[in-house]
């Protein structure tokens, strides 16, 4: 794993369209009881956290991986209650992140053992200046495995843009320079298994890749 | 906010017995549906990390804060499937945390929102080294609000250990050196508003201290 390159990365629940609407009706159910008012985040912690090319590791209890393509906004100065019309000027940049997890029925706040295995995140060491992306919510992401294109959608779905993002969660709390907050991850996440490799591909952003290794053979 | 000196803060819940013994029944159903059988964790990112004498800014939608007394455990080394028998030597050694919440209702799974508001992690600046606690499992822990001790109990009181819960955790995450365990925080945990102090002693650890300040007077 790399050195730690950055503050704490953050992922954004059900902020596609298309994932919340596959909720239906279980979203007025009890967990959920409601569809989420604030934005829902959870945290990869460094353990997770690996560069492109090196492997993830497939835990010995799992079968297969869900590959959760997401955009990386890596933030560049302290921002605390920005609002939503200033907010891209907080961001450095932009890197395509897999968000990782054991594949779950439930997606109110999925636990530790679900996202946070080692090497569930790797990150691309590319950050691409925010003045070289035009509209971050306008990026087509695509999920290959084993070359195979395996999912495409587009940051023009998300529940809320980058920017109302960022607004929405420091309006509750700081981020700092080197946080990387996760827009979402789309419906439909692919499954990857060991001896698989997987590549997300941010239109403009960049491409990452990652064999999957059963867990034993990595360490 | 102090720099940060550390690696990921983990919290877990309910491994008081008191505190899980209070959910009573609800253990049973939905969400909980069983007590847990592995260690359920969150995260406290740097956002929430202060230091010994920093106000806790009271947000201005909460009347009164958690006061939630823990044990921490720094981390030594890099730890990966480490045995109960062998734990306390990936431990570096204790410090005193307070891991402050906006009071609720629920156990399951946190919400960031109310677990890791600005300021809410206090963190003893002393780390006190393993050598010189004789047994992490039999520390009393005392709760002072403006100077009235207010909660008293003790790590015997654990349901996992501090030995059995680096084991668990270790046997399905990689804990690495300068990470923070919380073993818990004990039922009852009083809480404190604006204006007031919050002091809160492990024997043999330490104290931390820290003002309460309506979150407009801090920033």
């Amino acid at each position: 794993m790399q050195a730690p390159p950055r503050g704490t990365v953050y992922g954004t629940l059900l902020n596609y369209r298309g994932a919340l609407a596959a909720l239906g009706d279980a979203v007025h159910k009890p967990p959920y009881k409601a569809p989420p008012k604030a934005p829902v985040l959870y945290i990869k912690p460094a353990n997770t956290w690996i560069s492109d090319g090196a492997p993830i590791p497939v835990p010995s209890d799992v079968d297969a991986l869900q590959m959760g393509a997401a955009l990386g906004v890596v933030i560049r100065c302290t921002a605390c209650r920005v609002p939503a019309e200033s907010a891209l000027d907080y961001v450095a940049g932009y890197t395509v992140v897999n968000d990782v997890s054991v594949p779950h029925d439930s997606y109110y706040r999925p636990s530790i053992r679900l996202k946070c295995r080692d090497g569930f995140c790797p990150i691309s060491p590319v950050i691409v200046d925010r003045t070289r992306v035009a509209d971050p919510d306008a990026l087509v992401v695509r999920v290959f495995v084993d070359g195979a294109l395996r999912q495409q959608n587009t940051t023009a779905n998300l529940i809320r843009s980058t920017a109302r993002l960022i607004a929405d969660i420091t309006e509750f709390m700081t981020l700092s320079a080197g946080d990387v907050l996760l827009t979402g991850v789309p419906e439909n996440a692919p499954l990857a298994r060991a001896g698989q490799r997987v590549a997300i591909e941010i239109e403009g952003v960049g491409r990452l890749e990652n064999p999957l290794i059963a867990e034993g053979n990595v360490r």
